[in-house]
């Protein structure tokens, strides 16, 4: 790992630890990438034969979509933990032996993670195992914590040392704090609510306990299911489905669940929500979460074939074939499709193997990665005027690939509808955009981008709309990164703090 | 590797070697296997610039549907071999480093292969590089020779040693055979082809020259790309558009093509061919080939909405969804949506992820593999009338499975069809299939197997209409493994030889 | 790793990360073990040719004798601190590309480890590098606090948390509480050392120093050298010889050296030493450090020779041969040989290849370990009277195996004669001796473990001895392994802490 | 692997395959090179408790020291082969998985390789497995042949394919033309020992027998042994101490061994040997066997010990200490001690434990790679006159850097002695010197030696005196590599073949 020798530096790449040269180059998902997923098992009484870390790992491999940098997997047998965590994907970092190697245990956690980063770096890998006064504790967190530096400039004034830098290690911080005066670890937590600020979905094992945390304004999602007699918990209810698990139901914001040998209860940290006002993240339904996920109430796919639909009401054109872009793009156009009465079709094909690319500039390398992941199906293209559907565009860069694959392959006409409005503000909640100045529509206006991508036509969906495809959900949502309207204040140092230039640190 | 002690028992299995560990398990693509892909290179002068082994390795990457059980790549530098290869697909054969480390050549060749002994060994891993009295060969095969066994004793009574017993090395050994009494190169592989019986589509390269091959049946696909002024081979022309390159034309049966610094040259090696009879394997058009291929003027993925099509036609229904079966389905179902009028529907999501398995009983992996890969999308399939479309079924367990998820998913009604008709026999050519005895379609007649299936109503495409799938093409057809009418006579021992009970060797 | 979930148990065996799986199974050294080892290099300007990290590797490599769990290299580049680390031996664990990928810096730190559990576990890996409020640390060190249990309760109290329990974490956690009220990182050391107990030979670089310090006590050694005209410290000078160093001279007990751009500079932390009582370990000379190390003044060879020719004046003989037990019994033999003018002669192979067992009962691995690992030279040991001499009897098992071997090589007479007294206390300075149960010597008085071996006579070195192999030393000795006079008290709960059984914890 | 295109060329380098990463640079062992080392074991009824393969994997580990390029184990299971193999040591190449994996059965045959190229080929690794006309053969050659050129022009002109072009190929193509007109198995090696010109100590596997065979000149050793009733062979006794084994006897030079469900029994292919002349390489006593082995009668260690003595009445001096050069030149240091009455001394620590290097020009490298795993141990060596003990000096380099090192470390007199006359031929017979060219004494006489590596005396082994250390073996002797006197006729052509510059192939 490569850290800062400043305080104003900690966010800094997290350099390399002794990578597993194994380890593929992933072709990047996209160029926005979410946060984490986090699981969790507490095996009641009766449900021995359940072997949860199979469930684990395979609940895991479900939630792989968020976050394909690191996954781990904590054991806690009676409040002895054992881990099995790494750089990579699942299927690399969660070897087969060295699953078979952890004991077996009443509580299993599992956490996948992406860093907004960019690099392999083991020193925040989770589950977080720390020990502290009462015992040790599991932590696996999914969001972005906002008053991180204020957090951490007060604990280090009182002498704290910080290994990673990570929210987890943070909020492990204020919980171990706030455990000296709280009587019990729910308590604890409860207080440690009150401390921070952001985004934070939490699953945490304490020695005899599984709890699942969701903040205030239930940015990010967490649900509950149940396997025989057994609870579990998980980022997204998709994995239910692999594990045999029972959809429950979805904690709530503000909500905190804990699992012991005597059940299941539920406390709220807050009266009511502090502002009265939730604010799922938007972003969950438009890119990041499987479409076989039902969030808050409503069912991802629906939410995304529902931007489709409204997509074509503010931008009809006449065409031949509506198609997505797949993966992301394939819901939007089944609606878009279905509104529009255009036939769907598929005009691209996506290589599902992995690549490992021959060194090469880094420019060339991610072009070829482009042209083996995606190629478009000229036999149903040729002669079209299509519809292209995505989620959203970023840089551009992919935008306009696609659209050269699509005229090359010999397209009367390309109108690109983007199912979700321009994306023009810094995420602080948990999705990384990796530099606001290089989003596309920061520089350009719908019609330079149209020209820029060499599109027929652009349209985007409308934030009205937008808040509108997930309609009847049980929260509120932030749509900050389109509209601007954050729902709790940025501190400015945040970002200064996660993405200012390097600082040297010299000695007074 | 494991090598049996009796010729009757050379095509065991050929087990473990040292296999990387880092392997994951890989989800198996279906019950039915293609074998190999294959792919040249040749760098006319002027082209220095080109990386062939990025272009190789970009286009085995497009090729690895065909193969995922080795990977290889061979650079011939003025009639000097280096070569990478190795168990495992591309990713993890093809190291970074170890391309890297590989000389440059006016000549690159590779080879994607799948075995049909479902076993990691190393001994038969291609590009086979071999040397002989004319210098060295390097070469590329995909198909199946039904005439092994006898060319085998022949050799064996010659003095004949093995190390693998793949067709590539009974190749090679033919070539050096017919080369001590051959002119030139090309014409010992025109007396080589008079030799050898079944499917074969070869990249060959000699010390000078890459020479591409396909048997006069004509059974795997073969076809001829140009990048900027040098020439390439590949299995599908699919690799063309990822690698940059303009595809020329298919090699026809019977055809060699070689390439070398005077140019390319085109040879035939039957006066006709041998019966008039051309014979490529259907099912390349129904399963095995990428969709954005065109072999011998037929666009892959046209056939399989042609399929839909017909198939509708020969099995309608009223329902409220046409879904496909990921990802081999999905082409029909958009032909059936067609032709049916119904809605074109998502009601599966694939977990894009590779896995690796907790050690469990084989079964109960399988199943896991199962639900890991595939889950039901409820929201969309909750309360309708499904149109399930599948390309195949062989034993029937996953589509069992298929339908369970449906059903659980709260789907009202379950009509699977089937875009080719019922799998009945083996195949001699290339194509997998475990064990003919484990064909649902030996043992059940079509409702006794929607019984099974627990589906509302069961449909396969007739032979007839899978007839027309692919009408205008440049060649005729096989279709054996449905109608069970073989081009070629298959001899009684070929399959003794292949999956006959092992037989110990006592010495006399 | 694995965490216990209580503060009673926070030593509990650490265990199984994703273990490499090339690393071989190794033969253990011995049946005690000495913790770690480390090394710090500052190039000062006009070094910048010098290849810092090359040569930090080299003397890990040279230090490897001291611990073989992990290791880790540390660069510091002008407060920015990059790392690469991981479980195994310096050829596993650091990689030729990790550490080509390592930015170059004035400061690399890199250490060794011995951990005394024996078990693979990343969590604990150094150098250590932690971030605290003014700036970022990294921490190299080897030895064992004695008040550890003390400092983590009153730390714990204050809020906080541990993520290894390991001596490093916790000395980075008083260094951050003691800079808080210090005006510079040496003033903060120096009042850290007033708060730790026990062993610690650091080597700490803060953004812009390198700092190297010794306890007060001289448990541990630790040394100075110059390459060029930059300095580096080192466990043992025996890595000067390797990294082309020239040896300055010993870092002295309770003194702290500094190197920065301004030179270098030494304070000492206490006005004498505390109780004007050094204790350098014994058990270095005899056994742990390197021949070619002088520590101390007094040359680890010499001081060896000189135990062989005092343990014949205690325990004569008349035989044909002496010989040592293959490595660490070598140097005494010479001396016991030169003492005695009966011939010094080879009785053993040592196999220097490593090896990997298959998979079998513990037992009978540990027996083929052994076979595989020493044979007995037969040619050179039949019919003679043999001296056989070793540094140290620990459970007495491997010293049977030898004895056995001789015999069957057919060995006349074996006397065995051990460099040092019977082992018979536990260490608490940073050497570990599996279980005080175990050690033979307590169990059993000296002509009973003569009968238990088999050997014809049996003879120690006493402890009047031992003081005199190192006479001239510039420091006093601990010998209490041998003795049971403890230099500084020991708190009754460190033995508690790290050894009892393990304690489940229950919320209250 | 790279495999030249032209018959000239078949011997070229054979380079890089997918390497595994993990493996360590090996320091070289010193400038020569021997090959190979193989072992066999038939498991007889009622000893099928015995772990044949732990068995194998723990004698290869014995005879790790002859070969650490590449490592296999074959089991054969009634006819059934399987093997496991790979480039590497063989704690690397063996991987525990593997070897778990590996069916048991009742022959075992194992195999390490040096390749005199120097470069990691995986296509030559053994046992080599082969299938022919009566079935399977698993063959482990050590030797090289003269007539490898011949036998292969032959057979190329009846249309053989070579994948390695390495004599374990070669010896079994011919074994297979031979079976053709031999009534069995024993018959064919028979006659295939008459076609063989060279040496080849090899341990076959058929079906049924395991054979030991070796050449009528006797170059190489090989030895039975037995463990329970089951019998094994090894090229060395020294592992049967390791595995369990009693020594029976050596092989003699013309004789077969064959094992099988009836019993042992032993064939001699010449009436006499051929000549009556054997011819044993001198060299296995000097520096490739180990110490504890015995060859023919004559234990190494005595030979070496008596090459001591020797060198001392050919070239006494005056000295304070006599010093072997670790590890080969220490038998012979306590020779030269015992015979002038001069101490045994140590002056160097060799460090046992392995290095990988951090990437810096190969030179560099080499400097470091000697300067890590040798240092001086100046407390024994300052002020005093040193004769100094090596096996054999090459290029003269290494020898130069421990002359630097003596003088360095203070040693006032330097005198270097050779336990073996100047190295001025190259070995056909397969011990590998890289180039002739590079042979010191080809170019320098002794004076010119000494003076270039700085001493202040040299002297050499006369030849005379070398064909005394094993008086009374029951075999002549090749000391070729010394005296030029080589046993058999040497065609021109084999050097042509191995070491020629490289030839382009183009086609006719």
């Amino acid at each position: 790992m490569q850290q800062s020798g400043n305080e104003e530096n900690f966010m800094q790449p997290l350099a390399y630890r002794n990578i597993d040269k194994h380890l593929p180059v992933l072709p990047p998902k996209g160029e926005i990438y979410d946060e984490c997923g986090v699981f969790g098992l507490y095996k009641t009484d009766g449900d021995e034969e359940l072997n949860g870390i199979s469930i684990t790992h395979d609940a895991l491999l479900g939630l792989q979509h968020r976050g394909q940098e690191s996954a781990g997997i904590a054991v806690n047998n009676n409040g002895e933990f054992s881990t099995v965590k790494d750089v990579g994907m699942v299927y690399s970092a969660l070897s087969e032996k060295a699953l078979e190697d952890l004991p077996d245990g009443k509580i299993v956690i599992g956490h996948v993670r992406y860093t907004p980063l960019n690099l392999l770096d083991s020193s925040g890998t989770q589950p977080l195992i720390i020990r502290y006064i009462y015992g040790a504790l599991g932590i696996c967190h999914n969001g972005a914590l906002t008053n991180f530096k204020e957090l951490k400039d007060k604990l280090e004034q009182g002498g704290a040392i910080f290994q990673s830098y990570s929210d987890a290690e943070m909020i492990a911080y204020i919980i171990a704090e706030q455990r000296l005066h709280a009587p019990s670890i729910e308590d604890a937590i409860i207080k440690t609510m009150h401390k921070l600020r952001g985004a934070y979905s939490l699953v945490v094992s304490s020695p005899n306990k599984l709890i699942a945390v969701r903040d205030p304004y239930g940015f990010r999602p967490l649900c509950l299911g149940k396997i025989g007699n057994s609870y579990c918990f998980a980022s997204e209810s998709c994995v239910f489905q692999s594990v045999g698990a029972e959809f429950i139901r979805d904690i709530c914001p503000g909500e905190i669940v804990v699992v012991d040998s005597k059940g299941i209860n539920s406390y709220f940290a807050y009266e009511q929500n502090a502002e009265n006002k939730t604010s799922l993240c938007m972003f969950e339904y438009v890119y990041i979460a499987r479409p076989d996920s039902v969030i808050d109430g409503i069912s991802v796919y629906n939410a995304r074939k529902r931007a489709g639909e409204l997509l074509y009401l503010e931008h009809p054109v006449d065409a031949d074939m509506v198609c997505g872009v797949p993966d992301s793009g394939l819901d939007a156009a089944q609606g878009y499709a279905a509104a529009s009465k255009i036939p769907y079709g598929i005009a691209f094909i996506k290589n599902k193997y992995i690549a490992r690319m021959v060194s090469m500039p880094q420019k060339e390398k991610k072009k070829r990665l482009l042209n083996t992941k995606l190629t478009a199906l000229a036999a149903n293209v040729k002669g079209k005027r299509i519809v292209i559907i995505d989620d959203s565009i970023v840089r551009g860069e992919t935008s306009k690939h696609i659209v050269t694959l699509l005229k090359n392959a010999g397209a009367k006409e390309v109108h690109m509808r983007i199912s979700s409005p321009p994306f023009l503000h810094a995420c602080y909640f948990g999705v990384d955009v990796k530099n606001e100045d290089e989003l596309i529509a920061k520089r350009m206006n719908t019609q330079q981008i149209a020209e820029y991508l060499g599109v027929d036509s652009l349209g985007y969906l409308s934030c009205e709309s937008l808040n509108l495809i997930a309609q009847g959900a049980k929260v509120g949502f932030c749509d900050a990164c389109f509209s601007g309207k954050y729902p709790l204040e940025i501190p400015k140092e945040i970002f200064v703090d996660k993405f200012s230039e390097k600082i040297r640190f010299t000695e007074k």
